[in-house]
């Protein structure tokens, strides 16, 4: 398994061969009604399947939000298995929006239920929250790597509320989201050199509604996930001017309702789909 | 259900009559192999079982490691929902340890699954982080103490590696966990008011590594979760005086490794229970 092809060479691969776009699967109760679907295990597997449908070929990946599932129990992690077995026979990325967080052999147990091999839930990514600590999450950091998988830490979050956490000064005087940014840009340096990849595997969540310059983006040397365009405001271009320094094909920009609103059509979904991977192509270049 | 009995009145009288002892339901492949069990799903519900079966009436609550049963995907979850179903039915109360952490409908999305009547993953409180910020979070605070549950979010954890975000400054000039002990403490302040409860619904996970003194304890007027006692390092007495100042009652402390490590035997765990529930009721008075 340390062979694996690294997960941040596949991104910037299934970039390149599609589009920036991140399909979110976000089966909520208000978008299941609107799409004629029961809110059951059933219906937010039936919404799954046809986001693949309608998207592969032209997102690089999708984002199943797995709360949404989760509100039906063992029954809507079923359907959440069934969604990513098919996403992998369709050939596109899944990162799985999750956000765990905890520490030590208890994040471990997240890594075996995410990202390893032989559980049913594996996904390409995983989104994590690190409130108690990277220096408690290499396990699961090195984890992810042996088996060509990443993981997205979330540093820049797109909501307002998240601000005073997030731009709080640790003692070194960065504010908490450099020093996530500085911290996993190590540990990517590290694993470019040793790999000669073009970037590394452990990514950050930053919001598309920050500020051009106020961050070092350029310092993660591995991927973004940017939620926070089109239904909270941000534009394609605001996308392109805040990465400008960074890799090519490093972001993946995720969009959920103003895709999935346009379903329940799977030719609607495309076609939506479609229309903003091409404004992110243009604007991340 | 909003006239439901609040979940610190709730807690308060289970500590009351049994003993401010938690314990910790962590089925690692570890502990399953040294108890003679299967690492399966089959293997994570017959320790869930055990557990209850030898601590209830002499623990407040049992607290499932939620990440242990996702380990198995959605067999492990459906294992989860049984042994939730057999608490339910022993009388103890469930805090499930899940450190879900997100923003507005998605953390509603985790109520559901989490704190709805209607779910069969329902606890009677539940773990959080705050990276995004508690100001996203107050839907998840609503549906809780609507239905007489609780949230206990992390503040101050028992592991170094969390020092340096949760002691980080905000603009106010208060450390990160102070911040979110003074926030959650006018939410609970108005709910005491409301209710004439003794504390309030809305907790805080604090490790009992930490030096007394050094945070504000007693502005939480809520209850604290408090890992670290056992396996980690501290004593009762720690505990004892880390919350000298706080609520009867209020004090909920968590032990995993130190109780299971006594099985598979059933007397054999009820005997370190009953120890440890001593040592903590003389610590706590």
């Amino acid at each position: 398994m340390s062979n694996a092809t690294s997960f941040g060479t596949r991104l910037r691969d299934a970039i390149a061969t599609t589009s920036p776009l991140c399909v979110g699967v976000d089966p909520s109760s208000a978008l299941l009604s609107q799409w004629g679907l029961d809110d059951s295990a059933a219906g937010v597997e039936a919404m799954g399947r046809r986001v693949i449908e309608a998207v592969a070929g032209i997102a690089a990946a999708i984002k199943p939000q797995v709360a949404f599932f989760e509100r039906h129990g063992a029954l809507g992690l079923g359907a959440l298995e069934r969604v990513l077995d098919e996403a992998r026979h369709a050939g596109i990325l899944v990162v799985g929006d999750a956000k765990r967080g905890d520490i030590d052999s208890t994040m471990s147990a997240y890594g075996d239920a995410w990202l390893s091999e032989e559980s049913p839930l594996r996904v390409d990514a995983l989104t994590v929250t690190a409130y108690m600590g990277l220096g408690a999450m290499d396990a699961i950091f090195d984890q992810a790597r042996a088996g060509g998988r990443g993981i997205f830490v979330v540093v820049a979050s797109s909501n307002p509320e998240g601000r005073m956490l997030q731009e709080a000064r640790t003692v070194d005087g960065d504010s908490v989201e450099e020093s996530l940014l500085k911290e996993l840009g190590g540990r990517n340096s590290a694993e470019v050199s040793a790999k000669s990849a073009a970037f590394g595997s452990l990514g950050a969540v930053v919001g598309a509604t920050r500020s051009a310059g106020t961050l070092p983006l350029s310092d993660l040397h591995g991927p973004f996930l940017v939620p926070g365009v089109g239904a909270q405001g941000a534009t394609p271009s605001d996308v392109g001017a805040l990465f400008a320094g960074c890799a090519p094909h490093s972001v993946l920009v995720n969009a959920s309702r103003s895709i999935l609103s346009a379903g329940p059509g799977t030719r609607e979904i495309r076609l939506a789909a479609e229309t903003l991977a091409n404004e992110l192509q243009e604007a991340l270049g």
